[in-house]
C-alpha cells in the first residue's frame, strides 16, 4: 500500500507575499515548502525591470505601474522604494490568510539540523487558540506535550482566535541601526522552542520579515505606513503596523502569538543607509509608544475597519502635533481602508475586485 | 600558578528555602550548587520527627513549635500541614535574597547535557533587569548574545529593576487536579532557552517549587496565605503569593521573570489529593483572577508593606462575598505584615529579632 501524502495545510487559503527589488532565487530555497501555494510578488522600484522568479511558482506580480493602474489615485498610500509596499499584495489576495517574507531569508535549521517549515508551524500558530488573559509560564498551551499550568483559571482556556503569528530570525537578528553599529559582528544563534501570546495591553515591536495573519480577521489592520521615497522615515513600517494591529486585536479580543518559526535571515542591511532611514522614528517612536500604550476603542468600532478610522482620527488629533508627517499618515490610513473596501466588498456584494496583472 | 575559583555569586546575601516533612537526602545532589549556601529548612508537620540534613550543610531549622515559639499568637498566619508554611522561612532570613525550591526537586540537565545550575540562573535573572512595559521578541535584551530589537523604544532600555524570578520544571509538569487526571503520563520534556519578562498589568501562575526573588524589593509581598490544616483550600498557596505579588511589582515599577532555569521535578503528587485539596480554589480562582486584574493601589502606597495592607483591606471588601474564607486570609495578611515587621525591623532600629533555632 503505498503512503497517502499529506496534502499541505491551507493549500487554497493562503497566499505568500513578497516584497522585492531582484530575481526570486530564494525561492528554491523554500521550493519544497512553498512551491504548492500561490504567491503575491510586489515588485518594488523600477517597473521597467524585470523580476525572474523561478520555473513552476504559482504567482501573480505587481509592479508600481499595475499599482497605480488598480488603485488609482489610492494608490498614494502605497509606499515607493520600500518594502512597505508590500502591504498592496495583502489588499489585492483573496485568501484568508497571508504569509510574507523577505527576500533575504532562508530555510533555517532547528536544533537536530532539519529544515524548518516555516510556514507549516505559522499555520500551526495561526489555527490554534492564543492566551492573552493570562499568562501560561509553559508558553503555549496547545502544543503537543505542553498544557495549562496549574493556577489558570478554567474560564479562560478556551483562549481567543489568533490573527497574527509573528516568527523569529537566526543568524541576522533585526537590530535597529545605532545596535547594528554597535554590534556589528552580533549573531542570533540561540533557538528558542517556544510560541508564546502577547498579552493583551502590552505592545511589541512587529517585524514583517517572516510574519503571517488571518486578513479576515486583522488585514486591514495591516497597513504598512508611509515609508520610503518622499517620506522621512523608513523601517517603521512592520512596527506601525504592529502597533496599530495589537491595539486591534486587544480591542476586539484576538490573539498575537511570537516565537517559531524561525528563518534563517542571511545578510544585514547597512547600518549607515539604516539610520538615516530610523532616525526620525527613533525620535517619534518615543511618542508613538505612550500614544498607542493608552490608545483605546469605543464600543462601537465592531469591525477591523471601525477600529482603524477611529485609530487614524486618533493619530491626527495626537501624533500630529509631533510632526506633520503623521497628518500625512492619517490620511493616508483613511485612503487605505477606502482601497482595501473596494477591493475587498463585502461579502454578498457582486462588484468583483479588478486588477489581475502577470501570472505564470 | 593555580587557578583562581570563582566565589559562588551572592554567597553572603542569600538564603535557601527549603519546606519539608521528610529528609532532605535531595540535597545530595544539589551539593555542588547549594553547599555554600545557607538553608532555611522549614519543618512542616509533626515537629517531634528528627529531619535529616546531609553532613556539611550549613541550616538552620524550624518547626511548628519554633514557629510558634517565635511568632507568639501571631503564628496563625503561618499554614500548618502545607508547604505554604515555607513564608516563615522568608521572614526569619536576613539575607537580601530568597531561592526557594521544593524536596522532590532535582538537578536538571540542559540539552547538552550538563548540569543547570538553577541557582547560579536565578541570580543572574535577578541581577539584570526586567522588561515589563514593552515586549522585546528575542526574550531578555541583557542576556549574551541577546538585545532589544529594532522598533523597541530606547527610552525603556535601562529596564526596571527584577524582583522575581521564576524558574520551571522539566518531567513532571506543575498541573492542577484536573489536568493530572486527564493526562497522568504527560511529561515535561521541552527545554525552553529563554527568560522573559511578564508584562506589567498581566498575572502570571506562580508556582512555588522552584523560585527566587528578592526580599528587600518584594519579600512582605510573598505570604503564602492560610492553606492546609483547618483550611477550606490547598495548592493555592504560591498562585495568591503570585498573584499579590504581581500587582505590588507592577504597582512599584519592578520586574517579575519567568523561564531559565529548569529543575527536574522527580515525582507527581496525588491527583485525587490535589483535587480535595483544589476544588475550592478552582472555583474561586473565578472571582479571584478578575478581582486582581481590575485591583488598583493607591498612590500613597510607596511600600511593599503599605501596597500589602491595602490589598489586605480590597480582599476584605471584595473576596469577602465569594466566602468567609477571605475574610480570615484578609486578618492573616495584616498579621504577616505585623510578625514581619516586628521580625524586619526597619534599617537603624535597634532591635534585633529573635529566633535562632537549631543550627548545625
Amino acid at each position: 500500500m503505498a503512503a497517502v501524502p499529506s496534502s499541505p495545510l491551507l493549500k487554497d487559503e493562503l497566499d505568500i507575499v513578497i516584497p522585492t527589488i531582484r530575481n526570486l532565487d530564494f525561492l528554491e530555497m523554500w521550493r519544497p515548502f512553498f512551491q504548492p501555494y500561490h504567491l503575491i510578488i510586489v515588485q518594488d522600484g523600477d517597473p521597467s525591470k524585470t523580476i525572474r522568479v523561478p520555473e513552476g511558482f504559482d504567482y501573480e506580480l505587481y509592479n508600481r505601474n499595475d499599482i497605480n493602474r488598480i488603485l488609482g489615485p489610492k494608490a498614494s498610500c502605497i509606499s515607493f522604494k520600500d518594502s512597505a509596499c508590500r502591504c498592496f499584495g495583502y489588499m489585492v489576495s483573496k485568501k484568508k490568510y497571508i504569509y510574507t517574507i523577505d527576500d533575504d531569508c532562508f530555510v533555517a535549521k532547528d536544533p537536530s539540523g532539519k529544515d524548518i517549515n516555516a510556514l507549516e508551524q505559522h499555520i500551526k500558530n495561526l489555527l490554534s487558540p492564543s492566551t492573552p488573559y493570562f499568562f501560561n509560564t509553559l508558553y503555549d498551551p496547545y502544543r503537543d506535550g505542553a498544557d495549562f499550568v496549574r493556577g489558570y483559571p478554567f474560564s479562560l482556556r478556551e483562549g481567543a482566535p489568533t490573527a497574527v503569528s509573528h516568527g523569529l530570525w537566526l543568524n541576522i537578528p533585526d537590530y535597529d541601526a545605532p545596535t547594528q553599529l554597535v554590534k556589528p559582528l552580533e549573531r542570533n544563534g540561540r533557538y528558542v522552542d517556544a510560541v508564546l501570546t502577547i498579552p493583551k495591553g502590552t505592545l511589541f515591536p512587529m517585524c514583517g520579515m517572516n510574519l503571517a495573519f488571518d486578513r479576515e480577521l486583522i488585514g486591514p489592520a495591516m497597513y504598512f505606513g508611509l515609508m520610503g521615497d518622499g517620506q522621512p522615515i523608513g523601517r517603521y513600517d512592520d512596527m506601525w503596523a504592529g502597533w496599530c494591529t495589537k491595539v486591534i486585536t486587544d480591542h476586539l479580543g484576538l490573539g498575537v502569538k511570537t516565537g517559531l518559526p524561525y528563518i534563517w535571515h542571511s545578510k544585514a542591511s547597512n547600518p549607515f543607509v539604516n539610520l538615516k532611514k530610523e532616525y526620525n522614528g527613533i525620535f517619534w517612536q518615543e511618542e508613538m509608544i505612550p500614544f498607542f500604550q493608552s490608545a483605546a476603542l469605543p464600543k462601537e468600532a465592531t469591525t477591523v475597519q471601525k477600529c482603524y478610522l477611529e485609530l487614524a482620527k486618533q493619530v491626527r488629533a495626537k501624533l500630529g502635533k509631533v510632526d506633520g508627517y503623521f497628518n500625512n499618515l492619517a490620511d493616508s490610513m483613511v485612503t487605505w481602508i477606502e482601497a482595501w473596501d473596494e477591493l475587498n466588498p463585502p461579502k454578498g456584494d457582486v462588484a468583483t475586485a479588478n486588477g489581475t496583472a502577470k501570472s505564470n
